[in-house]
């Protein structure tokens, strides 16, 4: 167990799971009192921090130590490529309680140097702390490509629009139906002819990849508003509206919904693409010219081409920022507010 | 309490609180995915990260709200002057029990506005979760003073030569002894003659001061290794040590002690300025020419002049790294590790 090292011990065993692959610009890594790089000329740097909290946002029974380790990673990854950046520099802060198992939190860094390695990141500094219960903090640094004159290239919730056409770069809903799954394998039905697509959707929860690349392609076409699908479509979506000060009408039939949940989940299908979450998909908005240009770099570099689902209009008033219509020409009622992590006000 | 409020209203209340002192190279702060600015040119960026635990790192009877907000981020300001940096930029994630009050959390972020308003730095992202226990994970970004040819303007635990003198920024024991009359305060005597240094030993503890200036003028007198005083000095001397690869030798008589310590705990006082930690104070090492330049510079600006306290000596096999020699010439027992997180090795 993890108490019957020293801590210092432990910093060794960790730092032995990361590899050697620090880029050239790290001038010090792990060891000083902080990290040390020299920032890639001309470009801007980005910041994210995010806590996963165990028996909050995380269950080790539905998800292994090493599948943690990428995820807690990816989820800042995610946020780095919805500004259009690419990610460079991570610390980690943790927080264990002594009687955890050593082993577990080797699993942890094993997942973490996956996705380092995926993702062309470095940890390059952290902390490791008693504490009642896992919490695991990541910080990952990212850079935006050169800047260009006056014009900052970065991906802004604030930049959308009226008339801009909403898009995503992918299907949605495969995280939280995955998660479905998982939860309940042990009353799962004996293993149906749907194997493969149940499998797809767990590895989508398991393992959700951050669409980085895509990111950078949006910024080289030219757009300048994108979020990422973390807390679920609509949500995301609401915080674009709240921040640029619009309102978005979606098209129920246009959402791409992940290969499989359909089959597996029914109409509930739906429910799960627009407000399941952490599919890190990218959501963007643009004039419909610049979309069309953006689809055809995705398309060129091997990746796919945006999904139009909705379009950018006025906000009026008390209505919802976010509405959701269906093939019959009538809205969906939805709670636009996704998840809020203290439960919510009376 | 906190549960009664929305996550975003949480968020938008302590965001008040952060004023609008953001430097002008910051182009994005709260509220998107990602903080983003502009690094200053020619210059090199680090990065720290800390995590605090309540039970584990503090405790809310001897350290109020708004203190350990101050806290929370001068440990990391500290990090960043023993760099030879200046702290720019902070995120912060903050796990909380639902059930704790709203009032507590803003006094943090005062604590943590009056830190950064006192250092120059901005808190420009962050994440606020649920959690059993308050955890606080701040992340400090600095930067250093312009690059200079080829020599990189940092202050390096590796740096240490043989023959160096080690010398300290200030007066050392302060917060442990603040801490220890702070615990004891139920049973103290009645206010006692020397309530003054009371009173200056508990704000020692209660809100240390991070020597961020002394730091920069260190980098500027050409001095290239330091680490601040936050294990203790003995551990973090050590830490020195083994990353240059040396040994130290102390004159216990010449490590200056924090005032009023030795009149309210005698001969204790030099424990705790040998073990003590979080006094943030920075310890260097360098030729003594260097520290004459040093001192001159540091007392030009205002600042207290160095304080020589050892010598480094060549490491030697067994023998300790870090040795305390007593005014009779014998050397004094220690344990050289310093605070360990989770307990010995058996």
């Amino acid at each position: 167990v993890i108490s019957s090292l020293g801590e210092f011990e432990l910093i060794e065993r960790i730092t032995a799971h990361l590899g050697e692959r620090a880029p050239a610009s790290l001038l010090i890594g792990i060891g000083d009192d902080a990290a040390a790089w020299a920032p890639t000329p001309g470009t801007i740097t980005v910041a994210t921090t995010d806590a996963l909290v165990e028996g909050v946002h995380f269950d080790t029974t539905t998800t292994g130590w090493v599948d943690l380790g990428w995820k807690a990673m990816a989820e800042n990854v995610s946020d780095v490529a919805a500004m259009g950046c690419r990610p460079r520099y991570a610390l980690l802060a943790l927080g264990l309680p002594p009687e955890r198992e050593v082993a577990e939190i080797e699993d942890l860094y094993r997942g973490i140097a996956e996705c380092a390695a995926a993702y062309g990141f470095a940890l390059v500094g952290g902390d490791v702390v008693r504490a009642p219960t896992v919490v695991i903090n990541v910080t990952l640094v990212g850079e935006s490509l050169p800047v260009d004159g006056e014009k900052r290239p970065l991906l802004e919730r604030s930049a959308a629009r009226v008339g801009d056409v909403v898009a995503v770069t992918g299907p949605l809903g495969g995280s939280a139906a995955g998660l479905r799954l998982l939860t309940a394998a042990q009353s799962l039905e004996p293993r149906s002819p749907d194997e493969n697509a149940r499998a797809a959707l767990c590895e989508a929860h398991r393992r959700p990849k951050p669409r980085v690349a895509a990111g950078l392609a949006l910024i080289e076409a030219g757009l300048r508003c994108a979020i990422d699908v973390s807390d679920g479509l609509v949500a995301d979506i609401g915080h674009i509206c709240e921040r640029s000060g619009v309102a978005v009408e979606l098209a129920a039939e246009q959402v791409p919904i992940f290969p499989g949940a359909t089959a597996v989940f029914g109409t509930e299908a739906l429910d799960l693409a627009l407000s399941g979450g952490e599919d890190y998909e990218l959501v963007c908005a643009a004039p419909e010219s610049t979309l069309a240009r953006a689809s055809d770099l995705l398309q060129q570099r091997g990746e796919r081409r945006l999904i139009p689902i909705g379009v950018v209009v006025p906000a009026e008033g008390t209505q919802a920022r976010v509405r959701v219509r269906l093939a019959d020409g009538t809205f969906r009622p939805l709670d636009a507010r996704g998840y809020q992590h203290f439960g919510n006000a009376p």
